[in-house]
C-alpha cells in the first residue's frame, strides 16, 4: 500500500479534477502491475496496472490508494475491471466519499465475491486524497500556504527586496511543491512587485500548474512574466465585478482565463475565488502570498496547510509583513494550527503545519 | 573529554566571572575524580576532581575542558595540584586564551615531565566557553537572543496579549535555558508590559541568574515583580546618564544594582550595555526581548547566538514585531545566521542560530 501511495502521488497537480491514484497489483508475493492515475485524470490507476499486469491478474491482490470506481463516467467503472480481471482481493485505506462512489465500489467487488480489506495506511492516503475530497466535500481546492520569511517574519524590505531571503535548497523544494500542486497563486501585489513566471523550474519536469492570480481590478503588468507567457502555460485571474473591460478584453487575448469572483468589503472574498477554482476543477492550489491575500485567507479560515521557511537574517519592523492585518482582539481568536514536521533545508528551517479543527 | 564537558556544563551560569569547567580523572580505564568548577567560581574542577581521586590520582590520566590554570588567583594555579597529584597525562581542547594562563599552563605540565594532548572536542568545548571567552577577549557577555513569536513573526497581539504564544513544553526549555546563563536580560518596555520575575521556576534549582533591565529612565513599575524580589534574587539595572534621581535612589533601596551606561541617540548604547554587564562578571547573558531592545543588540552586531520560537497561530501585521526597525536600505545588509539545530518542542518549533562571522 505505501508504494501504491507514493506510485498515486506522481499524478498530484495532473489529474485534476480527479484524484492522483495509485495501484499495484500482486501475485505470489511478485508485483506484476503497477499504475497510477495518468495526467489529466484517465486512464485511472487500476486501468494501468491491470493492462500491465495481463493474464497475472488473475488470483491477484490489487492495493488501490481509493475505492475503486463504480459509475460509468469518461472511462468505464474500475471496479467492473478489476472483477473481469479476476482479481481475488482488494485492498484499500477507506471508501471514496465522491457521492457517485461512496461505497458502491466496494459493494460491487464484493457482490463478485471478491475480498475487500480496508483501513490500510488511511492517515496517509487521507493527506494525499485531501484536496480532492476537499473539493468533494465542500467545492474548494485544499489550500496550501507558502510564506517564506525572516528570522522576523518579514518578506521584503521596506524598499521591497525579496529576493533571496532564503536559500536555493528552500528554493528548489519549493519548485517541486509546485510541481505536486493543481495551482500556484499569488495576490496581485505580489505579481507587481515580483513579476514572478510561477513555473516549476530546475527539476526537469515538463508538466507546469495553472497560475492563478487574484487580482479584483485586473491591474496586472501586460507586459510581465505572466502576461508574455500565458499563451503557453494557463494564466487564470480572479477578478471583481468592477474590474476594467478593456483590461478584461486584454488578458484574454493574452490568453488568460477569466473567474468573475464577488467582493467582501473592498477586497475580493477568497470563499468566492476558491468556489470558483474549485468549480474550474481544481483540488490543490499552493498560494505563495503576498501578505495581503494571505490575511484574507486566514480570517477566512481558508488555509488548511501552512508551509514556513525561516531564514537566518533579520529584517525589522519596517520590513514587509508576511501576513497582513488579521484584526484580532484577542489571541485566544488566532487561527491555531498544529506541527506536522520541522526540518533544516540548506542554511534555512523548514516548518509545515495543517490547520487545527477540533477545539483545544 | 564528552564526560568532561558535561560535568563543566553543570556549573554554567553559576560560576562566572570564570570558566564552567569538567574534569575527569581517569586511572586504568576506571574513572577515579570528576569534578566541575563551583558555584561562585571556586573550587576549580581539577581541585575537586584531584581530592575526589586521592592517590589514584598518581599516574592517571585527567581530562579537562580547558587549560589548566598557571597563576596564583584566589587559588593555587591548577597546573601545579596536577603535578603535585602526579599525574601522567592532560588531555585538554586547547589553550586558556586568558592573558595570564594562554599556554604557560600546558609549559608547566610539560615541564614536569606531563604529557599534554590538545585538539580534543575542541569544537564543542569552543562553544561551551563562548561566553568566558567573549569576556576575555573583548570585554563583554556572549549574548543570545531568544524570541518566542507567531508563525509570522510577532510578539504579542495588538493590545499587548502574549500569554502564551508558545505552549509549556517551550516555556520549560526556557526555564531550563536561563538557568544555564550567568543573566537573564530584558528591555524596559517588557519589564513594563509584561511584568515578568525572569526567575527559573519549575526545574527544582535553587539558584537563580542575575535579571538584567536595560531602562534609560528607570521608569519601571516599582510595585512590580522585580522590585518586589530585588532583595532576594539580584536585580541590575543599566540606565542613562538621564535617569532620575529620585528612581535610582529608589531602585538601590529595593536593592538593585544600577550600571551607568552610556546613550546612542536617543536610547542606551548597547555596546555601553554589554560592556558594564562584562565589566561587573558576566559571561553568558540570555536576553528575552522585547523588540526595541532587539532591534538595538541586532544594530550594533552584538547578538551571538539567536533562539527562535515559532508557534503555530499567525497573530497578523497589527500584532507586535518581534524585532523593531532596523532601518535597513538592502537585503545584503542584514544580519546573518547560521542555522545550529531546529525540532519540535511540544507543538511549536525551537530553531538555534550563530551569528555568521565570515563573509559569505
Amino acid at each position: 500500500m505505501a508504494h501504491a501511495l507514493t506510485l498515486g502521488r506522481r499524478g498530484q497537480g495532473r489529474c485534476w479534477p480527479n484524484p492522483a491514484v495509485g495501484c499495484v497489483i500482486v501475485q505470489a508475493g511478485r508485483i506484476v502491475g503497477r499504475g497510477w492515475t495518468q495526467p489529466g485524470g484517465r486512464p485511472h490507476a487500476e486501468t494501468v496496472a491491470l493492462a500491465q499486469a495481463g493474464q497475472a491478474a488473475r488470483g491477484a491482490t490489487a492495493y488501490v490508494t481509493l475505492e475503486p470506481c463504480a459509475h460509468h463516467g469518461q472511462t468505464p467503472p474500475c471496479a467492473e475491471a478489476l472483477i473481469e480481471a479476476g482479481i481475488a482481493r482488494v485492498v484499500a485505506p477507506f471508501e471514496d466519499s465522491d457521492p457517485r462512489v461512496s461505497g458502491r465500489g466496494f459493494v460491487m467487488l464484493r457482490a463478485a465475491g471478491i475480498a475487500v480489506t480496508t483501513g490500510i495506511l488511511a492517515g496517509q492516503a487521507a493527506e494525499d486524497h485531501a484536496g480532492f475530497f476537499r473539493r468533494v466535500e465542500q467545492g474548494r481546492p485544499w489550500l496550501t500556504l507558502k510564506l517564506a520569511t525572516s528570522f522576523d517574519g518579514r518578506i521584503a524590505t521596506a524598499s521591497g527586496e525579496s529576493q533571496w531571503i532564503t536559500g536555493p535548497d528552500a528554493r528548489r523544494l519549493v519548485h517541486a511543491q509546485r510541481n505536486q500542486h493543481d495551482a500556484v497563486m499569488v495576490g496581485g501585489g505580489t505579481a507587481r512587485a515580483d513579476d514572478p513566471s510561477l513555473t516549476v523550474r530546475g527539476l526537469g519536469v515538463a508538466h507546469q500548474p495553472v497560475r492563478v492570480v487574484v487580482s479584483r481590478l485586473l491591474d496586472l503588468p501586460l507586459m510581465g512574466q505572466l502576461a508574455r507567457t500565458a499563451s503557453q502555460v494557463p494564466v487564470w485571474i480572479c477578478h471583481g465585478p468592477d474590474a476594467d473591460a478593456t483590461l478584461h478584453k486584454a488578458w484574454e487575448g493574452l490568453g488568460a482565463r477569466l473567474l468573475p469572483c464577488t467582493l467582501l468589503g473592498r477586497q475580493l472574498n477568497p470563499t468566492s475565488v476558491l468556489q470558483a477554482l474549485g468549480q474550474a476543477g481544481l483540488t490543490r492550489v499552493f498560494c505563495e502570498g503576498g501578505g495581503t491575500l494571505a490575511a484574507s485567507l486566514f480570517e477566512a479560515r481558508l488555509v488548511d496547510e501552512l508551509i514556513g521557511f525561516t531564514a537566518g537574517v533579520t529584517l525589522g519592523a519596517e520590513g514587509r509583513p508576511s501576513i497582513g492585518a488579521l484584526g484580532l482582539e484577542h489571541l485566544a481568536d488566532a487561527p491555531r494550527f498544529d506541527l506536522v514536521e520541522t526540518r533544516a533545508i540548506g542554511p534555512d528551517v523548514m516548518h509545515r503545519w495543517t490547520r487545527r479543527t477540533a477545539p483545544e
